[in-house]
């Protein structure tokens, strides 16, 4: 599974740093999934190899214009691409309203069906190419989501000296059983693919988080996640003087959270643009260090364009 | 008078240019006007030396996305940073409805007040900190139109010889005289101001048009403009290839109306992304190259960023 971040910023763009927008996508797959969408997310994928035309799904997690103003540009863009697939837009069920009315004053026409899913009548995962996706309640100023994604389509390897030994010779016919089909073999008998089958290896869990001042909605997920994308806006020093109204997580509060349910990855985004790359004043490291204070698992600051590789494994390593 | 470009790419962004955006100001003063307001205007805006605090107008020409998606972030931004003075928004009517339905959908509750001009109603110009502005009905898909500035605030210059011919001697006299006030002075005879300032330069006077098939609508306001901003966003091969559905002007349409018009200067923009910086295939320099060949005034094809002054003379550079 891959991730790259297309943007890293809270509230506001810096010069090297854009509002916030995620693409999850499996590897060597053409087909991904944008969480949050931005002011000039379309701007940012022109530098990936990431196609609108092969955008499967966009999650909104909440309509905070940070994480929305971007989708109309998208979507037109898309449509000026020729896209003639259907695409599916998961959010609060006024993202619907704006979007129609946003295309209709603007004069866009789209050459694609749109596919919108409100988000508060998820109650069962929604089936995507390669990942089901399901969303978690968060607590922030408005109503606000994560999503998990839990990867589809394992591999299914069949037990072939279970074959043998029932005396079911390769052939066209284990291509069938390996696809779970039940067979009825040249000697009458009939058998279900699925008794052939070895055991598979557990399916990847990532939850990607919005905007949220309570890691701790997240406790059931967190135990079977391999990675938790969230928010860290502030360092707690800051998070105090502003006090609670921003509803937003301190690093030192999502770090705790994550080191007590024994996640093994966690990478932090949507920093505060007080926060600079380097320099003097508040920066970047600052809140890394807090992080780093408080957990002791992989640990990532995302930037801009970073790619990150989530393995078989479960092993989160950044691309270079 | 400055103008910089925000962005001078026609429907989508390409890496080194974004959707339409023109800010305008006179030379010395931290009060601008923005021209269009494409998806990431702000994120332009971040590496130029202008203020959200200090911009005074937003006049959009018509409601296609790449002229407009920019407005709900820039205003928000704004807002994050503590503007309190009003704002002006000159443009369609449906901006407004656009506006508050947005605004409304996204839970922003702006810190300083909107003032809207529905630019179909706007029959007079309407006055600025630096300029009158008033709007030129284009031929586009969708209602258009371009804004001539005329700059105000000319310096009052007294005639001083005539000052002295008639024995009003330099003193605080002099200052409310130039500024045009009436005086009662010590001897009993009352002086008007008007009647002492030297003649004054003309205005300058820009024109900035949004899209438009039909350069010849700006016959009556171009003979007094010094300068022109308009779209090209084709060459005349590509544009006859399409046809006339796109409603959008060749570089020979726009470069053979200024020749005609004896206008002393052209800046060309809103370039389809057809159109590279450089390499293979179609490039910028195939426009500025059919431009040339149909317009013999001084010429710039803008690239984002681009800077470029008209001095009092009405002499247009671009700085470096």
């Amino acid at each position: 599974m891959e991730l790259q971040f297309l943007g890293t910023s809270a509230g506001t763009p810096t010069t090297s740093r854009n509002v916030t927008g995620l693409a999850l996508k499996k590897a060597n797959t053409k087909s991904w999934i944008l969480v949050d969408c931005g002011e000039a997310t379309q701007h940012r994928i022109l530098h990936t190899a990431l196609s609108l035309r092969r955008l499967q799904a966009i999650c909104i997690t909440h309509l905070h214009g940070d994480h929305c103003y971007g989708l109309p540009g998208l979507l037109a863009s898309a449509n000026l691409m020729g896209r003639t697939d259907a695409l599916t837009i998961i959010g609060p069920v006024e993202l619907q309203q704006w979007l129609r009315v946003t295309l209709q004053l603007t004069h866009v026409t789209l050459s694609y069906p749109l596919r919108f899913i409100d988000v508060a009548t998820l109650t069962a995962a929604v089936e995507l190419d390669d990942f089901k996706v399901s969303a978690l309640a968060l607590s922030h100023r408005v109503p606000c989501v994560g999503y998990e994604f839990v990867e589809t389509g394992l591999p299914r390897k069949l037990d072939k000296d279970k074959l043998l030994a029932a005396n079911i010779e390769p052939g066209p016919v284990w291509g069938q059983l390996q696809r779970g089909n039940t067979v009825t073999l040249a000697d009458g008998r009939m058998v279900d693919g699925d008794d052939f089958l070895l055991a598979s290896r557990p399916p990847r869990r990532v939850i990607i988080a919005g905007d949220n001042d309570s890691p701790a909605l997240l406790t059931d997920r967190i135990q079977s996640a391999q990675l938790l994308v969230h928010e860290a806006t502030y360092t707690q020093d800051i998070a105090d003087q502003l006090g609670a109204e921003p509803q937003h997580s301190s690093a030192q509060m999502i770090a705790q959270f994550a080191e007590q349910a024994v996640l093994p990855n966690l990478i932090l985004t949507h920093f505060s643009s007080r926060y600079q790359d380097g320099g003097c004043g508040h920066t970047i490291s600052d809140i890394e260090q807090e992080a780093r204070a408080y957990y002791g698992g992989t640990l990532f600051l995302a930037r801009d364009l970073d790619v990150y590789d989530l393995d078989y494994s479960g092993k989160l390593t950044q691309r270079r």
